[in-house]
């Protein structure tokens, strides 16, 4: 079986960089295949993108190291063995609440007797490798979003699950459960109660020996993430990083100056 | 009829400001046709797309007024009133040549007696109007792409042709075209004997009473067009903005520095 | 944020009309965009539709200001939230059959804190308007299918739902539900146990400050409907127009005879 | 090989009705399937469809015993070879103005000794049969469109042309080519140049020993066509016959007053 | 309605013979319908297939007599009613544990009053026939897959259920269900307690006058389950039978050997 | 830019197999690729395949070393650079009868000055490598398909091509051309004039330094063919290879006797 990127570069200690990709279109996954990225995640949940999509961006991103990954649309076990069967290496699962959403979620991931996935690796047999059946959960990455207040409260039950690899958080979400609609909506939080409540996913993580994930809109951010002892960062994704270029573009055209884009949006 | 914001910028003396879109998706038009380009051209030569793709992407464009224009395959009369039926406001066709060339291109565009165009606007009379068979040949836009030798030598014959609207410069094939593998493959030539063959297609044209047209693939190069007297610009695309902006994000990130992008690549 | 067409014409006082979608293409749906409907309703729970081409479905409507719309396949919380990222401005939701059922329903179509819908307005951004994530709630239209006993036993407390905006009467699955194999399979009931409920469900709406809506099969119906006070009313769908203009055609033709057709079938 | 329906009505000297499909969507074409036509018409040409939607569309219509055909894009021997290897059991051929064209047309459409038609019937051998190598010159269709002043001054020598089936008038175009902008575009002719224009192409066909067939936008003129003598009549597509219906539907509701339809529009 | 030919060779005491269709293409189904098969069960559970392509697929097989069913992915209504819907004339629902699951599949595929499923044949009143209303219970054939150790255990009160047609073993997830890790992953159980489990569950299906089906991966064990009295056997997919004759005509080559191979793999 | 399969095996005098791939599916083409071929041809002429769907079977093919290769429709320009840009490694044309038609087909695939191909590797730039523009014309494979008279009276001259690659027979058009009905239409000819003809292409190739090619039906056939001294054979195809299969395996069940397939059909 192809070995996974992202266990790879933790394996040697690293910080993965992954994108989202939220454009239907297998060429477009190819494209950002060929960037650079560690990972790249199929957004299922939000990205106007569906299974058999899904299906067509992964296979344009096999010419490239890059980890084809998944966010699913839920915590349910169809979508879930569904992308896995279709060759995902990494399944991030939004709205884990509790410690049993997160059992459910390894649950759905693993073969019996460590869970209840059916076997049928329909294309992962061929895009993964043979020995698909025998290795699949060494390799396969399987992370829960935290991004609700409920989350929060049950941070290191959720986090002490056997078989899941780390917390991902989805600092959007996080922020309108946590505070509300008393801020902006967006990424890269910058207030206390939300540095903090990202420092604490951080630490829960890590004391359970799990991995930590943040989402991110700018570089800069993500940098300080790194700094901060996350392993993994996502930043912008497909959608932003072209209509960001596009608009700047168009701007420096209007204005008459050519403007600089640094890829956050 | 919708009319052609094209032509609406031109009647002002302005210069227009369009994209091409390389990616197969109508999801990709949609964001491009967000950010504020005046026309948008579906590229159906070197683009990953074909005929049916280019109908999905013109239907996800509606929402923005931005004219939406192809690049077809090449001269042929089947490509050409396809995506003319299909709602296309404008039709730039690569490699004429000679005036016949020209001829023939605005033939295939026009209908009896102006052209040889067989009646149906399947999608365009939905999209463009039910006055579409009356007002069509006026909004429509028909421009000659100049990229080789052979057209430089007719380059008057091909400016005087009735109902052509003007010459669109593709300075990749006409820089291998006129100088072979001298210099880089690539837009924005500075080698003094483009910069005068460009600015030969553009006397030409204007001479004619002919619009002028400029790919570039930056700003800055745009920039200089427009003030050249080009009566539009087309700089980058879809694939180069993402590419782009994507390459300098993963780029921060491995030397920890946030990097500017200005949107060319 | 585009303003709703059907709040709209609520507004003024006035009943909507829609149709339904079932055939899976987006020109086929903006060739019905183009017929002057206040709202078109995808039917992703009978038509033969799924997520990806409802995208595609909407994105071509855009031409027209018709209501972009959605049955939704079940009170499924990724079925709900993923339609509306992608731009739809109605959720019509099956087989709401307690105020449980209503309250889920809201909730998944409505931000924290008045819902649990997860923040990602992937196409919406784009289609609706950059001020979505501020506006999407006094836009957004949330109805709830009667078409069970059950529902009809709870037919107060779902119309009680705070956030609900009204009741839609599935006439075929509330006939077979309350009178079984008793009568014929079909929309427009005369028999009076059928209007009666009928006119239950209208007074409960009406009752409760909501809007009620009948879904019909011929536009004689729908009159009595506007006149009943439904505030909306949805006349067949792509399928049956075209299959019954088409087979009325095919008759004249084998009986020699013309026949006129009212778009009902 | 499953014998072409519109063979077996023209042995019995019927004459068959068809109609044209142009929105790319094989339920459409499933659904129309279902109405009782003799043939219809995959339309290449002006339909918003390309090949690999016409091959879906032909799959769909597989479950009756409607004749599957094609009005191909241009007199093109890739277009014609590829819709046939496709099942295409008929090919309707636009722009067809010489003898010459003709020989060429029938040509592509037979393999050596009688045309250049390339062997690989990859799709057909499983829809029609597999004996389709030794029949199908004896069930397959093959028309030439009269549409231009061209066509009419060469009429007697294409109708003469070997292997030719028939001819099949485009009124629209023809019109447009002998009359100019004079008359409205449009079908259903009622100009005595135009039907006479239409009764030569009759007479010349039948003249020949070959069928004649009329494009036709309402059932009274195809009735009108039929009495003349046709063997075959296309009566509106699948996107008029359902706009057509939509807009009475709309109309009713809007004037409160429930208004017949005839399929025509 | 057309009859399932499923059940006219139950009718004739026969064993019906099934493949599995995992290759997300319509034409592919087409070529897979046209070969001899009783039945062609679409895989949406391990397939990379979805509801969409499922369609097409449907479509494509309609030239031959052949029953069109589906894997659905899980026991969930929305799954069970689209593709039934779609025209599927069976339905196999892997993860059948317990009675109360049982019911609940068949209730999602009958109308009421003997189950829930709402009323809207969107594609099979066309392609299964207009009767389809009153008929669509007596043809539909409902089986549960029996696949893990709690099946087992409640194997005669599932076997019991009213409404459900028989029960389909699922010998891989099976296996790892009753005896772990310890046997090799694949079809085909030679292992004295598996084939006791089989027995087990065909004298269980017989006893309550239901059918047993086998999923088999080679022919010569299909065999062996008719001898033992199954009513329906599956043999492999396309693709393992792709790709056997593909490695085997690749291996002929490479050792310049042609070797035999007799679609087992 | 990754290198050639087909040229690494011919620089060690190898001899390269091939398959041609008929079905419209990604899926299939990386279930082929997985099988060991050195090359795997798109059969963009009689398979039932589109440029777009070529794309989605490229990418699919990646993670194998696998040449990616494509049969074109026809000596046309717009066929062979498109299919190019999307990352071709290898063109086969049908049809070529002259040595103009030769030395037309080689300057469609290959920048000036030694072609007139537009530049513009929209796909391959990024699935090739980099460096495409540097070294496309090194990689790619041009091959002539020998299937006519004319050709078959052009031999020398067409071999003498300068950049053609070799001559590619296609025997089932060869024979019909050659000997008319007087034989079976298929593969594998064993007809002395037949085989004449082929050793006669091999000789024609080879005497003029070029690489002769081999269509067939059969492995047995095929080793002869390495034997004769062809440097690349082709054997079947998808559709034949899974066809073969399965009507095997359903014959053997009819049978109850299992029958051994050898991947010819």
């Amino acid at each position: 079986m192809k070995p996974n990127r992202i266990r790879e570069i933790w394996a040697k200690g690293g910080c993965a960089l992954n994108a989202f990709l939220s454009i239907p279109s297998p060429f477009a996954a190819e494209i950002m295949a060929a960037q650079g990225y560690d990972g790249l995640i199929v957004d299922l949940q939000h990205g106007v993108i569906d299974y058999m999509t899904a299906v067509g961006m992964f296979q344009a991103m096999q010419g490239n190291p890059v980890a084809p990954m998944a966010r699913v649309e839920w915590l349910d076990p169809v979508a879930i063995m569904k992308i896995l069967d279709a060759g995902a290496y990494g399944v991030i699962c939004p709205m884990v609440n509790t410690a049993d959403d997160a059992a459910r979620l390894v649950s759905y991931a693993r073969y019996p007797p460590h869970g209840v996935r059916s076997f049928g690796p329909g294309r992962a047999v061929f895009s993964a490798g043979a020995d698909y059946g025998q290795r699949a959960e060494d390799e396969i990455v399987v992370l829960a979003m935290i991004e609700t207040a409920e989350a929060m409260e049950n941070l290191d039950a959720i986090a002490a699950t056997p078989g899941l690899d780390g917390l991902y958080i989805g600092p959007v979400d996080l922020t309108l459960a946590l505070t509300g609609r008393k801020y902006r909506i967006g990424f890269d939080r910058e207030e206390p109660e939300m540095i903090e409540a990202i420092q604490r996913v951080l630490a829960a993580a890590h004391g359970a020996g799990k991995r930590a994930a943040l989402h991110c809109g700018s570089m800069e951010y993500a940098l300080r993430g790194k700094e901060w002892g996350f392993d993994m960062v996502t930043v912008s994704n497909d959608v932003r990083l072209m209509a960001g270029a596009a608009a700047a573009s168009v701007q420096a055209f209007r204005t008459g100056q050519t403007k600089s884009f640094d890829g956050s949006y």
